[in-house]
């Protein structure tokens, strides 16, 4: 993550535009959790025993409990937070049609890897933004707490059958694939999120050289998961 | 709920039969709630808005939460957590197979009679418990949190349908059987667990006579459930 630079809030939410921007950042994040939720409940019933579907139930019932809060910060910024996370539905809803887990390994890499991603992405953006947003966006896609099960099961279910690493090498390359696909088709979408890279009057942004850095970075990060998993990327 | 006798802990846990059935209690608690985690969270998918959805969805993990305090109690007792709730996935998994929900409405029906029921069921038999027994107990199925949510969406259904009603009401009193049918089965399955509610040394239990105002009682606040929804039962 870059060094935060100190924003003004009450400067920057003068801006229609920032406040635009945060109510549609705080909107896509809360949207991709409760979709995270009910993604690994779902994925959580591929799972081999007992124990294992408690442990992906319990990182599913984490994100949700994370929604309330954006949920919250969105009416206090003056917008419903259903229809501020109405225009991301499609773009989460496709990444995850597209990314269906065909067993359990796969469902581990995903909620590892997936989740990483994303959250890696919403930290870097909270970089840009005024103090209070950004702590929120940064314990918001703070969910650390389960990644030791994961890593364990999918090193273990490596073990059992080598081949495995190939194929889920592969499904970490497509998570990544997908995952830029739609990140890419929200940019298009919704210019205000966009602008909020960019920059404004009082406000540091982006330039293309900067972003280029940060994919750098998202890059990097995503290459180190996998290979915590046991994984080439 | 009857008044509570005060159970010495550790004369009570000196019996074998009395630990073994605080073991047996708190397994099917605990995995009761991951099923009902799993079925709030099958059920979200038809809500018809996405903020009904999270409103499930919030119950379901809210399930889930309470989950950690009974494996962790069960550890200390000297017994595996997984190992306790096997015994019991038969029946409620066949609750459940026997109850899903042809819709909306019903998923509603079911996630406050269905739980309520079983609440009202644990806290009842917590009663004859040691105190710290009993307060796990009560902590674990306290979850009256989103109940407001739920009787406000089925009135409203009805008064949108009013057909709905007689529909519904059958389908409480479905849950209602289904219910009594697979406690029926845990308590001819489970020889300690039937022991408990029968008394010991040192410990008051109930007669058939107390069995039969205890389930009295249960079917009284089923009763009120179903007339809050705006049911008859």
């Amino acid at each position: 993550m870059p060094a935060s630079p100190e924003i003004d809030a009450p400067v920057a939410f003068a801006d229609p535009a920032y406040r635009e921007a945060v109510v549609d950042l705080l909107g896509v994040i809360a949207y991709g959790e409760i979709s995270a939720f009910e993604r690994l409940a779902e994925d959580a019933k591929l799972a081999p025993t007992l124990e294992d579907k408690l442990a992906l139930a319990s990182m599913a019932a984490a994100e949700l409990h994370k929604v309330q809060a954006l949920r919250d910060r969105i009416t206090e910024l003056g917008a419903d937070p259903f229809a501020a996370m109405a225009p991301f539905r499609s773009a989460i809803d496709l990444f995850h049609a597209h990314t269906a887990p065909a067993d359990w390994s796969e469902g581990l890499v995903k909620a590892y890897v997936g989740d990483g991603l994303a959250n890696d992405f919403y930290r870097e953006i909270a970089a840009y933004l005024d103090h209070d947003t950004r702590d929120l966006v940064v314990s918001s896609v703070d969910t650390e707490s389960n990644s030791a099960f994961v890593v364990e099961a999918v090193r273990e279910a490596i073990a059992a059958d080598p081949r495995l690493a190939g194929r889920l090498a592969l499904w970490g390359r497509r998570l990544m694939g997908e995952a830029l696909i739609q990140a890419q088709q929200v940019a298009a979408d919704r210019d205000a999120l966009t602008a909020l890279l960019a920059g404004g009057i009082d406000r540091p942004g982006l330039d293309l050289a900067a972003i280029g850095r940060m994919f750098t970075r998202l890059t990097d990060r995503h290459g180190e998961r996998m290979a915590e998993l046991g994984l080439a990327s």
